[in-house]
C-alpha cells in the first residue's frame, strides 16, 4: 500500500473524514487516492485560506478535526491566517502540507522553503514523515495530537516519496487521554470567593461558552449574585431561547473596562485573565482593575463544565438556571443601518441556526438583537485575521448540514477569502451570507482615531483613501453571481427580511449584499 | 518626530517611494503619515498577497524594492506566497510587517504569534526595530539589504509603540556596494571550454536574461558554436525584435533532458545548475546530463552581464549578436486554442510592452509567437507559488506607466490574487489580462500522470473532482466587472484580436475572458 492510502484510511480510522484542499503537484497521490477510500470527503477550495478557514468552522461544530491539504511552503502560507484563529480558537485541524520528495530537498528546487519554520507559527504538533511506513502512525499521532485538550492545530509533512512510496500500513486510532479529574481545591476557593459578598465576576471561554458550561455559571450567579461575561471573541458560543444569557466582554478596551469596575474577584472558566486586544497610547493593556484578585478556576486544558457544573452543586443546589424566553425583535421595516439589520436577523433567525460573524463595526447591534432570538450557535473571529467568516460558514454548513448557516460578513474582511462563495455553490452549502457593504474600512477609521493618530476625518487624504473602499465601490452581488452563488441587492430593511426568508426556505448559498452607512 | 514619519522619510530618502499595503490597527500612525511625506505612494490592496506580488512585479521593473506594508503574523502569512516568488527571482522587496506594541507582546494578545519564524522563510535580512530612535538606521539598513546583489526580500518589524513613539529621526541612505569586479580566471575556463570544439551550452538566468547579458551571449555563442539557453523561469528576460533571441530550458523535466542532450560543458552565467521542478518517481533530479562537466562563471553575487561582455570581448571580439527581427504572426481567426490564442498575443503585442506569464498549461505556444514580436519584457513566476500574474503585473503597471502591460492568466491560478483586479481599476493601472478559461486544473491532470498515479481520465470521481473548476464554471467577467475592471468574454480568435486591439488602445485595466479547451 502506497503512503497517501495509508494516510487517508488512517485518517478516516480516526474520525477524520473531510479534507478541505488545494492540491498541487506533489499532493498528486493523496488526491488519486480519495477514490480508494470512499469515506473521506473530499472539498476542493480555490484558496488555501478558505481550506483552513473551513476546516476551522468544521472543527467547531463537529469537535472533530477535518483535515487542510495544503501544498508546500507557500500554500501554508496562504492557509496561515486562519490557521491562527483555528489556533486561538483551540480546533483541532490536521493540516497535511505535502511537500518534495526527501531526495529531492537538497536541490532546493524553486518550490523549496522552510515549512517547519511556517508551520511553528501555528501548530501545537509538527512531523514530517521520513518513510511510507512512518505515515499511518505518524498519522494516527496526528489526529490525537489535535485533539489533546483543549484542541490544537497540528502540522503533517507529507513527502511525495512518502505518500507515493510502497510499504505503507493504516495506523489504530489513538486512544483519546481521559477527562481531567475536577480540581476541588480550585472549586473550594472559587466558592469561598463567590460567596464572600465581595463582587465577583464569572469569566466564560472555550467550553465555558456552550450550554452546559453557562447553565452551571447561571446557576452560581443566581446563588451567588455573582455577574457572568463570555470571552470577547469565544470559538464556539450557544445563545437565544432556552439558553441562559451571556454578555460578552467588549472587544474596545473602555468599554470592557466598564464592565469590569468595581470587580474585587474575576474567576476564570475556560477564559484567558482579559487583556486589551491591541495596545494604545497611555491605555492599560492588562484589563483587570486595580486591586482585583484573579482567581484560575479551570483552564482549558481542564474540564471547564465538569469543574463549572461540580462549583454550581457546592454554591447553587437546587438553584436553577436562568434562560433567555423567545422573544424575538419585530421584522424592521424602512432604511438600513447596523441597528434595522441586526433586527431583521434576530427577526427571521431559523431555529437552531449556525451564526458566523464577522461583521466587524457592521455587528454592534447583532448580540442584543439576538439574545431572544430562536436557540443558535455564534462563532466569532477568535484570533483577529480577517477572512474568516466566509470559510468558517462554509465548514459549519459541511459539518452540520441539517443546519442554516448565517454569516454576517463585512465587505473589507469578505475581500481576503471570498473565493468560499464558489465552494458553497459547488456543495450546495445551506449558508446565507449577508453582505453588509460600506465602502470602507470602517474598523480602521475608528482604530485610526484610538490609537491616538487623530479622527479620521482629519487624517490627510492620502491617510484617508487607505481607509476607503468607495473607488471603485465593489459589486460584491456580480461577484458571488460569477461564483456560481445566487445574489440580490437590497437597500432597506424590509428588503433584508424578505431576502433572508426566501434565503432559508431554499436549499443552496444566497448571498445578500446590504448597503448599510459606516459607523465612521 | 514619531516613529512611522522617519520611516517613510527614510525609506523615500533611499529610493523607496512606494508602498503596496494592507494595513490593520498597529499600521495607522504608518498611514496617517503618508501625508506628511508626500513623495511616498500608497497603493491599497484588498488582500496582502496582492501587495507582496506587486512589490514583486514593481522590484522586477525598476531594480528598486517597493514597500509592502502587512499586519502582524496573519499579514505575512498571506503575503507569504508572492514574497516567496520575489525570493526566486532575487527581486528586492522590502516587507514592513507592523506589529504589537513591545510592552503589549508579552501579553499574548489574540494577534501575537512568531513573526520571525514567517519571515524567515522568505527573508534574507530580519529586524524588529525596537525603539523610535533605532527605526530610520533600520530602515536604511533594510533598503540596502534588499539591494545586496542579487537583489533580496528583507523584513522589517515595526512595533506600535515604535511607530507612534517620539525620538525618532530619519537616516541617511547607505551606500550601495561597488559592483564586484569580473573574475578573470573564471572567464578564462570558461573561455577554454567554449574554445574546446566539445559540445558546450551557456546557460542564463539573472541579469543574464536582460538585453545586455543575451547580447553578450550570443556573440559568444557565434563565435564559439556554443548553444545558449535560458533559465526555466526567468525574473524578467527582454526578448523580441532587435533583441537576441534567447529559448528557455523546459519546464518538463523529459523535454529539459533533450535540450541538454549531449553537452560536454554547461557554462552557468547567473543561472544555477539544472534540476528539476518537482520529483517524478524513477526520473533524476538533477538534469545535468552524465558526463557533462558544470562551469560556473557568474553567479548572481556577481556582475553576470560584465562577466557575459568581458568573455564575449575575449572569445568573439568583432562578433556581433545575432538579433531578432520583427515578425509577428498574422492575426488568428477561428477557434480559440492555445495556438490561436498565442498568435493573437504575437500579432497585437504593442512595442514595449511588458508580459506577464501566469498561464500554466496555456501558456504553452506564446515564446514561439511573440520572439519575433515587437520588442518586450517578460516576467515569470519564478518560485511556483501561484497567484502571481495578477499582482505582479499591477506592480509592473505601477513601475511603469508608460508602458502597457499584458497579464496572460490562467482562471485557476487567477482566484488566489484576484483582487488585484480592483487595485487595478483604483490606480487606472494600464493594464490587460487574458482570463484563459479552461474550467481546469490542466497542469494537474498532466502533473497526476506524470508523479505516476495514472492518466487524469482513468482516475476516480472523487480524484477528478478535486481537478475539475466546471461545477460551477467561474465567470470571470462578471467578477471582473465586480471589481470595477471593463471585462469582456470572447470566444474566436477574430474576437480576441479585436478585444486586445480595443484594450490596448483604451486607458485603464481591461480584462478579456478568452475559453480555450483545456490541453488534457
Amino acid at each position: 500500500m502506497i503512503g497517501a492510502r495509508a494516510l487517508i484510511q488512517t485518517l478516516v480510522d480516526s474520525g477524520v473524514n473531510t479534507c478541505f484542499m488545494n492540491p498541487g503537484t506533489s499532493e498528486m497521490h493523496f488526491v488519486h487516492e480519495l477514490d480508494a477510500v470512499p469515506q473521506m470527503r473530499g472539498v476542493l477550495a480555490l484558496f488555501e485560506g478558505v481550506a483552513t478557514g473551513a476546516a476551522d468552522g468544521y472543527g467547531r461544530m463537529t469537535g472533530r478535526p477535518a483535515a487542510a491539504l495544503l501544498h508546500l511552503g507557500p500554500g501554508l502560507g496562504n492557509g496561515l491566517a486562519n490557521l491562527h484563529n483555528a489556533r486561538r480558537a483551540h480546533t483541532p485541524v490536521v493540516a497535511i502540507v505535502g511537500a518534495h520528495a526527501t531526495y529531492h530537498e537538497h536541490y532546493d528546487a524553486p518550490l523549496q522553503s522552510d515549512i517547519e519554520g511556517v508551520a511553528r507559527n501555528v501548530s501545537g504538533w509538527y512531523r514530517a514523515s521520513a518513510f511510507p511506513r512512518d505515515v499511518g502512525r505518524d498519522a494516527a499521532a496526528a489526529v490525537a495530537a489535535a485533539l489533546q485538550p483543549p484542541g490544537q492545530v497540528v502540522t503533517l509533512v507529507l513527502p511525495a516519496d512518502v505518500s507515493w512510496g510502497e510499504g505503507a500500513v493504516p495506523a489504530r486510532p489513538r486512544a483519546l487521554p481521559p477527562a481531567q479529574p475536577v480540581d476541588d481545591e480550585a472549586v473550594e476557593q472559587a466558592a469561598a470567593v463567590l460567596t464572600s459578598q465581595e463582587p465577583a465576576l464569572l469569566l466564560l471561554g472555550g467550553a465555558g461558552t456552550r450550554e452546559p458550561g453557562s447553565r452551571a455559571a447561571s446557576r452560581i450567579c443566581a446563588a451567588t449574585g455573582a455577574r457572568m461575561l463570555g470571552e470577547v471573541f469565544p470559538a464556539r458560543q450557544e445563545r437565544g431561547a432556552g439558553v441562559p444569557q451571556l454578555e460578552r466582554l467588549a472587544y474596545v478596551a473602555e468599554a470592557a473596562e466598564k464592565q469590569l469596575q468595581g470587580i474585587r474577584h474575576l474567576v476564570l472558566a475556560g477564559a484567558r485573565s482579559p487583556v486589551s486586544f491591541f495596545a494604545y497610547p497611555g491605555r492599560p493593556s492588562d484589563l483587570v482593575p486595580d486591586g482585583a484578585s484573579v482567581h484560575a478556576l479551570a483552564d482549558g486544558t481542564e474540564d471547564v463544565t465538569g469543574t463549572l457544573e461540580a462549583l454550581a452543586d457546592r454554591v447553587a443546589p437546587g438553584t436553577t438556571p436562568k434562560l433567555a424566553e423567545l422573544d424575538p425583535p419585530a421584522a424592521p421595516a424602512g432604511a438600513l443601518d447596523v441597528n434595522t439589520l441586526a433586527a431583521a436577523v434576530g427577526a427571521t433567525l431559523p431555529e437552531n441556526a449556525i451564526v458566523v460573524d464577522e461583521a466587524q463595526t457592521s455587528s454592534l447591534g447583532l448580540p442584543a438583537a439576538t439574545a431572544n432570538a430562536a436557540r443558535h450557535d455564534w462563532i466569532t473571529e477568535t484570533g483577529g485575521a480577517i477572512g474568516q467568516g466566509l470559510p468558517a460558514a462554509l465548514g459549519a454548513a459541511i459539518a452540520a448540514p441539517d443546519r442554516q448557516v448565517l454569516c454576517v460578513q463585512a465587505d473589507g474582511s469578505a475581500m481576503y477569502t471570498h473565493q468560499a462563495l464558489w465552494t458553497m455553490a459547488r456543495e450546495r452549502a445551506d449558508v446565507t451570507t449577508i453582505l453588509v457593504s460600506n465602502d470602507a474600512y470602517a474598523i480602521l477609521r475608528f482604530e485610526l482615531q484610538r490609537v491616538g493618530a487623530g479622527p479620521a476625518g482629519e487624517a490627510g487624504p492620502a491617510a484617508r483613501r487607505m481607509l476607503d473602499l468607495s473607488d471603485p465601490s465593489i459589486n460584491h452581488t456580480a461577484i458571488a453571481q460569477g461564483f456560481g452563488v445566487d445574489a440580490v441587492r437590497v437597500s432597506t430593511a424590509d428588503e433584508l427580511v424578505a431576502a433572508l426568508r426566501r434565503a432559508y426556505a431554499e436549499p443552496g448559498p444566497h448571498l445578500i449584499e446590504a448597503t448599510v452607512p459606516p459607523l465612521l
